[in-house]
């Protein structure tokens, strides 16, 4: 298995040629140059992400990690924590909405358990990777230890290994535990320096009073904790979340491996700053697939200067928004091989 | 066959009841109460055309038409006219972009001659509804007789009966026609009054001289014809086309028929505009698929108070936009027909 610090090595820029190649078959197709917009956009970034400028329609999967939160203590969401070990068997049973949105974009799902607090009753159909029952709660010390957080990173660069052993081209982000916007805002706040004030978002639906405790549970777990936003697994370790460090993981080993990886929401965003504050250059490997109502989000795409596919006023998480762009990427890719050239089909070109 | 009057008087407003049940059951659903955002929107949308709280995943119909317009004589065109009948060919063949997505959302594409100009090649795979061989060219006269434009109208309500008969549940419209941004523009400045200089946009891709060309023949068409704002078929056949004229019928057809249909780009959306002058209630079946780079479309829309599902920077038109977003609809019916109840999957509810 991959080390944390091997794959962070293993990651290398783009190829240029086959993104040159791809700008030019895209531009003999039937149709005004530039005129798919983003579709041609995205086409272009799989071929300098595979190496391919005719690139494969990917198999594809959705991995998605589960974990609790100390924090829920501070009584900063509008849902009880047992929901989390309630919506992994939902996923388990094919009832959630990214179930759904899985079987509609033809990717599999990967359900992981990497920190979920209680018991799950039957653990078919799920990953077992539990590393903690939950972290603590970061208002009083930190969420848990850098080993920890190594341990959970490496986790997510294992799943990618696998699914690249299995074939898989495409890989989406998502992620259930309760309590884990106040973490992502925790680890926005400190690599931003934003104030919580202007990061922090409802979450599931929480009410004012409770706006109120998650900005201060965050203002408390900053002071509490000082992470220091030049070492990334510091934060992590100490405001993060173990399902938070599992997919910045992901990241980092879809970078390292060639495979396009989709950033979900607020959450999986965050995983995604991780990964990308770790190795700038990760983040070439990462579409932002949509723009969450979580109002944190946008802070986060900015910081790696990365542009939504889809805006849709989603705010679910679970990987939804990932799995809807999923067809984005499949089509875009269909375009770039399935389309005619002006001279195969005949169409004059432009005057 | 329905005629033009008769299926304006067959609009009738949504099922408010439909409507309120999809709301009740999108609520009881295992997500936060409105997380899924615009998907949510579109689930209630279709119910209410429907009539069905949990409608079904509908078969899927792109329905493109094309025709030429005279107006090419004054240089408005990056293309030559002759692709229009060569892209004709390209989308019997399979090798455009609309056949690839098409392909991808799985929706059947039907290609309609309403008015090009010259013979197709081989007619297999056309419906032939040739009404004339182009408009004539509007900067100096009316660019067709009333009698065709209602005649045009009527085909593309007939094209919408036989979908209905076919057992179609959600159309897709789509255009080519060399000429077509500047018919639609000029119909836009009717309706309208905005300026020809601030709707008009590259189409195809024209250079700055070209854009000016076509400015001016918008400006000498609506001073030549001075279309009535009032009398939309008086705007339609003056300034409009063929293919605008299909399409509006198509969007009228569906109103009547309780079928959602969807806005492609800029001159699927002049051909809404028709309809929704005629009849302001069809508004409530259309969806905005996306919002073309072209810059009218937005004023298209503002219009007609809609507001699109995607922004992908797109301007190629025929339809692709539109079959893009038969994805996003698809998957909002299937969030309604799949997920589980809290009930059902034991998941506790909000504190």
């Amino acid at each position: 298995m991959l080390r944390l610090y091997e794959v962070i090595d293993k990651v290398k820029p783009l190829d240029d040629e086959a993104m040159k190649l791809a700008q030019e078959r895209l531009d003999s197709l039937t149709k005004p140059q530039g005129s798919l917009g983003r579709l041609e956009e995205v086409a272009i970034r799989i071929a300098g992400i595979t190496g391919k400028y005719i690139p494969d329609v990917p198999r594809k999967l959705s991995i998605l990690m589960a974990a609790d939160h100390g924090v829920v203590e501070e009584g900063v969401s509008a849902f009880p924590q047992n929901v989390t070990v309630e919506m992994v068997e939902n996923f388990v049973n094919g009832g959630a909405a990214m179930n759904v949105l899985s079987r509609h974009v033809r990717s599999d799902l990967w359900v992981v358990d990497i920190g979920v607090k209680g018991d799950i009753p039957d653990k078919r159909g799920i990953i077992d990777k539990k590393i903690a029952r939950g972290t603590s709660n970061m208002t009083k010390g930190q969420a848990m230890d850098r080993d920890e957080a190594i341990k959970a990173i490496e986790v997510g660069i294992s799943m990618v290994e696998q699914a690249k052993a299995m074939g898989y081209g495409l890989i989406g982000t998502g992620e259930m535990g309760i309590g884990n916007t106040t973490a992502s805002a925790a680890v926005v706040c400190a690599f931003s320096g934003i104030s919580p004030q202007d990061v922090v978002g409802r979450g599931t639906g929480i009410d004012d009073e409770g706006l109120k405790r998650k900005v201060r549970a965050i203002e408390k777990a900053l002071e509490v904790n000082r992470p220091d936003p030049a070492d990334p697994v510091d934060v992590l370790s100490k405001v993060g979340g173990l399902e938070i460090a599992g997919l910045a993981g992901v990241f980092l080993g879809c970078a390292a491996m060639r495979i396009p990886v989709l950033i979900d929401g607020f959450i999986s965003g965050a995983a995604a700053l991780v990964a990308y504050k770790l190795k700038p250059l990760a983040g070439e490997y990462m579409i932002a697939s949509h723009l969450s109502m979580e109002r944190g989000h946008r802070v986060e795409l900015d910081m790696m200067g990365l542009k939504p596919l889809l805006n849709l006023d989603m705010r679910l998480g679970e990987g939804t928004g990932a799995a809807l762009a999923m067809g984005i990427v499949d089509v875009s890719i269909k375009i770039i091989r399935e389309m005619a050239t002006f001279e195969e089909a005949g169409v004059s070109q432009k005057e």
